[in-house]
């Protein structure tokens, strides 16, 4: 039997007699001081994905990273704040050693065909085949579990910080290291797989990290099912950088030119 | 004595003996079947402002929107879900007649001088007092409570579903038909005050309405102060229209150049 892919152990979810829902950090997606946020967001999406009460498929989710995940065992607990004939909204808490670390909203709808139109267009890029995947062997360990192809924008770091500044702006496929076909939990976790863009302006690591993240999710199962292991196309732009607080947004494209995703989040940096 | 600026009167809360407050719906921003969300949204906010507990000025903001407010008086109960050094992790539940009809997060911080660097840049656009604002004097309610002075993208409304499709991007001069200084309050709402994209690109009035809105808040309190009651530039766009669901994001403009706000939001529509 093939070994689980580490998405899916970082992923999993085991449900205790109380109904409580029981995830485990795990190594393979560790960040600097907590596990990488997209998979927390993927694991408190999960949460309501396999709820026996949840209809539809997921439109928006927001995660509010409260504080830092410790290594090892946390608790979800998923609750429908208000369900429609149509649309439901659920919330999640995330709490380790009765501390809420955690918290987010989803938005899920059962989709029907409408009018439909897509005004973005998706930027014209070389094929991820062509550009050879960033060197992440000495970096965290989540960025080892992700390839990132960069088109432009790539992060150039360890400059001083009397250096130029450099644009925030990057064009990047990326993709499970270890391919594994694209599913709503991926889709959320790549969401999040952008470096801050403090990061790329200033070049300098000072501590940052996400405090409110938000996807919008725009493809169906179809258009999701669709993308099969193939790298998505990512975008990633910020617009201010003032007193500890930065936004960044994102679009993630399919290959065939669908945009499947939008985001925002705001990070925090400390000096 | 001078009577409450509408605005005021409408996001008016008063505390119960039991803690939870509340707050009642105003004519002066009625939409189509329920209160203007962005006079909800700041309502919300207000809940944790004037809260004891509160540190801080906010940082983020999401509302999700679960149902129709009907008119009159509604429950709001603040929670600090956590609380930190310098921020602080806040929701709010809102109810009428027992049921959720939204929920919000917020994140609140006590912000620093930090490096700071705006990207962004502020579109070259004619002064406020050189346009004439919209008329509006037969629209909804909440449409007079504000002036909209569109540089670009005014909407062109009840156009055939077979005329062709008009570009989703707007850029106008905002602020209270009844001049009021800006605020934390007034902020939230007008981050809210654009028309859905929907509407401009194809002009068809088909219902619709806001499923859940993130507002990322860039200024602090003394350049909040500095503006005024001077108007705002507002500039919205969005990406894709597909199966009932638009996102749109948009940003608010000092008339100093600094970017107040960015934000984003999800968007139903019928068909």
């Amino acid at each position: 039997m093939n070994p689980l892919h580490p998405f899916d152990e970082a992923s999993r979810l085991t449900r205790r007699d109380d109904g409580v829902l029981v995830g485990r950090t795990s190594p393979a997606y560790w960040n600097f001081a907590g596990p990488f946020g997209g998979v927390t967001g993927a694991i408190m999406l999960r949460a309501v994905l396999e709820d026996p009460a949840r209809e539809g498929t997921p439109v928006t989710m927001t995660v509010n990273f409260a504080g830092l995940v410790g290594e090892g065992e946390f608790e979800l607990v998923p609750n429908l704040t208000r369900g429609g004939r149509t649309t439901q909204h659920w919330s999640v808490e995330l709490r380790q050693r009765g501390q809420v670390l955690g918290t987010a909203s989803f938005v899920f709808a059962k989709r029907v065909e409408t009018w439909t139109h897509q005004p973005a267009t998706m930027p014209q890029v070389p094929p991820p085949e062509s550009i050879e995947p960033m060197d992440t062997t000495r970096w965290m360990a989540w960025l080892q579990s992700y390839e990132f192809r960069f088109v432009s924008g790539a992060p150039v770091l360890s400059r001083s910080i009397h250096d130029p500044l450099r644009g925030q702006r990057s064009v990047l496929w990326v993709s499970d290291r270890k391919p594994r076909p694209l599913d709503w939990l991926s889709l959320a976790a790549m969401s999040d797989a952008f470096f801050p863009r403090v990061l790329h302006a200033r070049g300098v690591n000072a501590k940052m990290g996400t405090v409110s993240l938000s996807t919008y999710f725009h493809c169906d199962q179809e258009e999701l099912e669709a993308q099969g292991a193939a790298p998505l196309l990512g975008v990633a732009d910020g617009d201010r950088y003032s007193r500890n607080f930065q936004d960044q947004r994102m679009q993630l494209w399919g290959r065939d030119g669908r945009l499947l995703a939008v985001g925002t989040q705001m990070l925090w940096y400390d000096r």
